[in-house]
C-alpha cells in the first residue's frame, strides 16, 4: 500500500488505539491517568511517525497544513481517517467500561485552556517533528506525549482535556463529554494551532514549506 | 559465545530480571506499580537488543517471525528461552514475596483488551524496532516499555495485565493468574500480534524481509 | 525574522507557556504536579531550544553567559524577555485559578536549596547543551526537564521549588510566593548558577568558548 | 583540568547530587519518590558521563573494572571519590532534614534483592554505557536512572533499596540504613556487579577490552 490511502490506515489505526487508551486511562481511577495518556500519545507517535507523521488530531494537521507541511487533500483525508478511528475506539469502548458521565465546563475558561495548551502542542509539534533544525531527533514523540500529558494534569480540571477534536469526538460518543460543548472542543484547539502555526512561521521564516509540499 | 545460544542466553536473562520486577512490582502495591513495569521492560530491552532483539515475549517473537525477522528455528528457541526465565523468577520470587491471590477476569472483555493491547504492543515493536525507516533511533525501549505501562494502567483492571505468555507462565506460578486462564494469555496476545504483523506487512509493503532473514 | 529578536520572542512564548504550566500543575493539586513541572520544561527545551538555546530562566542565562556562551547584549535582552512572559503568565493565569497562598519558608534552608539545585539544573545545561561532548544528543531537554522534577519533589517542600527567578516573580504574582522573600529566589539560584559555570570551565578547560561567541 | 583528577571531581560531585537527591526524595514523602531517585541519577549520567563515565556507585566502578573499561588505579580513585560526595551530601542534609530512621531489613531477602538488582543495574550499564554495539546512543542516561526506579519500587521494602555502597555509606550517616548493616549494602552489590560483568563478557566476547584500557 502506497500513497494518501497507506497514511490514512495508519492515521486511523493509531487514533483508534489513541482514543481507547484514553476512555480506558480515564475509566482506570488511576493517579498515573494523564501520564498514561501522554505516553500513549508519545508511543504511537514514534511508531506511526514515519509513515503518516502520526498527526492524530484534526488540530495538529490544520498546523501542518498552515506550516505549509500538508496539502488539502491530504489536510481532508487525515481529518475523516482520525475521526473515523476515534469514533470506533469509542464504540468499542462500550464493550469493556459503562458511559461516561459528562464533565461540566465553564465555557470562558475551558475555551482558553483549550485553545493555549493546543497552541503548546502544535508549536512542539512542528518544532520537533517538522523543522529543518531538529531533523533526525529521537525525542519527537517524547515531546509531543509529554505536552498533552502536562496539559491533561494541569487544565484537565478546567475543560476536560481535549486538545484535538477527534477525542473529543470519541468521548463525546463515550459520554465523557457532552455534545452541547462539541463545538468549544473543535473550534477552541483549532484557533490554537492556528497561532501556533503563525508563530513558526514568523520565527522560522527560513524554514517555509509551500503547501502541499 | 555466538549465534542461536547467544541470543537464547539473552533472552532467558533479560526475561527472568522482567518478570522478576513484575512480581515485585504487583507486591510493592506502589502507585507506580504500572510505570514500573513499563520501565522494566523499556531498560531491558535498551540493554539486551543489540544481542538478541529483546523480545521477551513469545508473542512478540511470533510477530517478528510473522514480519519476516527471525527464522522458525530462533522462533521455538527463543519462546523456550522466555519460558525457562519466566518460570525461574516466579520461582525465585517465591522466596521473597507470598503467593499472589489469582485476579478474576470475565473472558469476553479481558480476551478482546489482551488481544488488543498485545497489537499495539507488537505495532509498536514491529515500528519501532525492524523497521528500515526508524532505523538507528534512540527511542526504541521507551516506546516499547511505554505501550506496556499504558496497558497496565488502562486495562489491567480488566484483564490483569499480561499482553505475554511468558509473563502470563511466570504470574500463573507466582499466583496472580489463575492457570484456568492461562489459555487466554497465550491465545489473546498471538492474535494481536498476527494481527498487528499483517498490518505491518500490509503499511510497509516497501520493507518485507524473507523469513528467515 | 532573525538575530536577537526572534530570540527574545521565543524565549518570550516558552517562558509564558512554562510559567502558566507550573501555576495550573500547582493549582491541580494532581500527586503528579512535580513530573508535569519537569515535563513542561522539557517539552519546552525540546521545541525551543533550536531557535534560541531555551534557557526560560535568568539563572541558566547567567551560567551560559558565565561558561562564556552568551553575550552580554544577549544575556540582557533574554533575562528581559524571560520575565515578561513569565509576568504575563501569571496575570492570564489570573482568569483561570485563584490567587494562591505564600508558601513560607526559612531562610536558611531556602536559600541553600535554591542554590544547590540551580547549581545541579545548570551543571547540566552547560553539560548537555552546550559541550562539544555532547553534541547532536536526543536526550538534553528530557535530562534538563528531570532534574527541575527532582527538585521539585525532593525539596519544594523546603523552598518552595522556584530555581528560576523569573518563575519567581510569575508565582509572587500569582500568589505562591511571597514578595518579601523574592530577593532569596534571585540571588541563591544566581550563586548556584555561577559555581556551577565555574566547576563547568574547570572541568571542560578544552571546551572554553569567548564570551559573546 | 584532566585525566583522573578531573575524573575523580566529577564522580565526587555528580555522587554529592546524587546522594542529596535520594535523601531529600525520602524526606519528601512523595508517591514519586523512586521516580525522583531514577530521575536524579539519569540526569546525572547525562551530563557527567562524557566526563568520568558518571559511575556514581562503587559497585558499577567494579563492573566496569572487571568488563575491562577501568584500570586499578581508577578504580580505586573512583570508589574514593563515590564515598566523599556521598560522605559530604549526608553531612549537607543534616542541615535540611531530621536524622532517619533505619529501615530493619531481613538479612536473606535483602542480600538476594540487593545482588540482583545491582546486576541488573551494571548489566544495564555495562550494555547501554560500554558495549560497542550501543555507542553514541541517547538513551543511556534513561535506561541506567530507569534500572534504579524498577528496583527502589519494586524491592526497596525488601532492602530499603541501595544497589550502591556510595549511597549506602551515605544513607548510613544520615540514618536510613542501620551501619550494622552496611556490610550488606557492600557485599551484596559487589556481587552481583561481579556476576552482570561475567555475564557481559560471556555474552559479548567479540567487545573484550583489556583491563586499564
Amino acid at each position: 500500500m502506497t500513497g494518501t490511502a497507506r497514511k490514512a490506515l495508519a492515521e486511523a489505526i493509531a487514533t483508534f488505539l489513541f482514543v481507547l487508551s484514553i476512555i480506558g486511562a480515564v475509566n482506570s481511577g488511576s493517579p498515573l491517568t494523564p501520564l498514561a495518556i501522554g505516553f500513549a500519545l508519545a508511543v504511537l507517535v514514534y511508531s506511526t511517525g514515519h509513515i503518516s507523521g502520526a498527526h492524530l488530531n484534526p488540530a495538529v494537521s490544520v498546523g501542518v497544513f498552515l506550516r505549509g507541511g500538508l496539502s488539502v487533500v491530504d489536510l481532508i483525508v487525515y481529518i475523516v481517517a482520525q475521526l473515523v478511528g476515534a469514533a470506533v475506539a469509542a464504540l468499542v469502548s462500550a464493550a469493556l467500561w459503562p458511559a461516561g458521565k459528562a464533565v461540566e465546563i465553564e465555557t470562558g475558561p475551558a475555551f482558553l485552556v483549550e485553545a493555549l495548551f493546543t497552541l503548546a502542542l502544535v508549536w512542539v509539534v512542528l518544532n520537533v517533528a517538522t523543522s529543518k533544525d531538529t531533523d533526525g531527533n529521537s525525542f519527537y514523540g517524547l515531546a509531543i506525549g509529554g505536552v498533552v500529558f502536562v496539559g491533561a494534569t494541569t487544565v484537565g480540571a478546567i475543560s476536560g482535556g481535549g486538545f484535538n477534536p477527534a477525542v473529543a469526538l470519541g468521548l463525546s460518543i463515550s459520554g465523557q463529554f457532552a455534545w452541547s460543548n462539541l463545538w468549544l472542543y473543535i473550534v477552541a484547539p483549532i484557533v490554537g494551532a492556528a497561532i501556533a502555526a503563525i508563530l513558526f512561521r514568523v520565527l522560522n521564516s527560513d524554514d517555509a514549506k509551500k503547501i502541499g509540499a
